[in-house]
């Protein structure tokens, strides 16, 4: 796994990838004490940078391996991401999805393409259905995070940070990056290292849920106690990954942590001032530069804003929890 | 009035505008029966494109002209984007707003840096007011459409919608754009007409103050009856303006109109597929083209979403209206 994976990936990415803006408010910049830039992955493609790791790694794969088709386990954010990937690369996709996740998730993944083969989480071994399914139909899997090709895709998102933050004068800045099992992270730190040697990445998770953090300081990879409890499902992740860790040890900072209510908060103020639509656990970034100055140093911080799915119910919540 | 104009004001905005990506999602396509692509204005500085023309007006003064410092009339979107343009251009900037305007309006618009006159809509001539101030200190009016200077600078947005569909292959497609006075729709239609010729601009009005689709059948300036009645506050202005409309007369093609029911459920749906947020006068194009399909030809319609200055009570009543 290195930079020239990326830049590879990247030129895969090019004819498709929306190449998401920086943003940023005068109002945000006042709560931070500093100036905060977002980067919305919430607008890319199926509403999360997942799309970018979904390209990145099928159309990767050798056009007679692609043709067979690829399969995920996913019921959220990487389904679709690799769902649409796959559609638009005319190939089949089957995603293993729990029976019992949300209504709208499953259609929103058969729309784009994908076959949806159901799960009962009690009673059913997810992989050995997903193991049967690849084997007699020959396809490959696309795993969330711990594979080259996907932390390529994903890093890519740090290559866009380099050129617009370089763009905007910034050669000093703490990049906040959502952390489940550190695909995304670890992807912009290495982008980061050779494009913008000034930038630091620091991983953002929802507190007790904090795998990154305790492993970045015990130089080990740590686990969470629990696997549900948190509003922040799309980066609620057991540990972080054997590729992404060594990555994130070597060029991460201390890893951030930030409550729930905070990411609602923050979910609240990037509707009003940024007009854009965030997960909770896309907002984790966003509500640590605004509600944790004190761990932070640069004058400047960039926060990728990792997705945008969220129900309308929970959006409401923190819209009417938090109004201006 | 011409392209010059507006390519001169693109370089004047150029390190200070935001780049707003063209968005798409194959669930609007399903509803539209056609491509939808939707230029996302609510993201740029301010919340709406209107920051384009304060820029390019307040950056073509003279150096001494703008020093003593610019006065508007505005209680929305105009006011904020005049205000910021002043702000980081480091001169004063009065904004002359009704007393009875949001507060939350009136507070955004002092954060931005602006002194704020208030007025009583009842009792107080507001452009009396506005002269006095102007005159005693030789401030700058910046009108918000019929002016030269500001439709260049919100045609900026046309030019940078011709270059984005030239990346995606588009050459044929109606624009649609919200209409208020025109400035958008005008300044548009001129850089489409040199940079993208197979383009057709379409106006977009909330039903029932639909001035400016009456003036182009009518090919002549007509009025609306009412100045209020519509969610649609943004873009409700008495008539099209002596500039922009022989502009429009000359390019655009039959106006369209939505119902206030349609932009709420535009707004949804662009929450839910673009995780962006629209105001409802921002919202009219995207309902035109998903809900007035018979009235569109080319196969694929790019919509600008003007604005995202919605309070979130408006917003909220959107997504609880139109669940997906």
């Amino acid at each position: 796994m290195n930079i020239d994976m990326i830049e590879a990936a990247a030129e895969r990415l090019a004819p498709v990838v929306r190449r998401t803006p920086l943003l940023s408010s005068p109002f945000l910049d006042e709560i931070a004490g500093r100036r905060v830039f977002v980067k919305p992955e919430c607008l890319q493609h199926t509403g999360s940078f997942k799309f970018r790791g979904g390209w990145s790694a099928v159309s990767a794969l050798p056009a007679e391996v692609r043709s067979r088709g690829v399969i995920a386990y996913s019921s959220g954010n990487h389904a679709q991401g690799v769902a649409y990937a796959a559609q638009k690369h005319g190939i089949p996709a089957v995603i293993i999805m729990p029976a019992d996740a949300p209504r709208l998730k499953i259609e929103n993944t058969r729309a784009l393409g994908a076959e949806v083969v159901l799960y009962d989480r009690d009673t059913e071994d997810r992989d050995e259905i997903g193991d049967r399914i690849a084997a007699q139909r020959n396809l490959t899997l696309i795993k969330p995070f711990d594979d080259p090709q996907v932390i390529a895709g994903q890093g890519t998102t740090g290559l866009e940070i380099a050129v617009q933050a370089a763009e905007l004068g910034i050669e000093d800045a703490e990049v906040i990056v959502p952390c489940g099992g550190g695909g995304l992270s670890s992807g912009i730190a290495l982008s980061l290292e050779k494009h913008a040697p000034g930038f630091l990445v620091r991983t953002a998770e929802p507190e007790g849920f904090d795998d990154v953090a305790r492993s970045l300081r015990a130089g080990a990879i740590q686990k969470n106690n629990a696997s549900s409890g948190s509003i922040c499902d799309a980066i609620l992740t057991p540990a972080p990954g054997q590729l992404t860790f060594p990555i994130l040890h070597r060029l991460a900072g201390p890893g951030l942590q930030v409550a729930d209510d905070e990411c609602l908060h923050a979910m609240a103020l990037a509707f009003a001032r940024l007009k854009i639509v965030i997960e909770p656990g896309g907002a984790v970034a966003l509500a640590a530069a605004l509600f944790r100055p004190e761990q932070i140093e640069s004058d400047t911080v960039i926060c990728v804003a990792s997705g945008g799915n969220v129900d309308a119910a929970q959006f409401v919540k923190a819209l009417e929890s938090f109004p201006l």
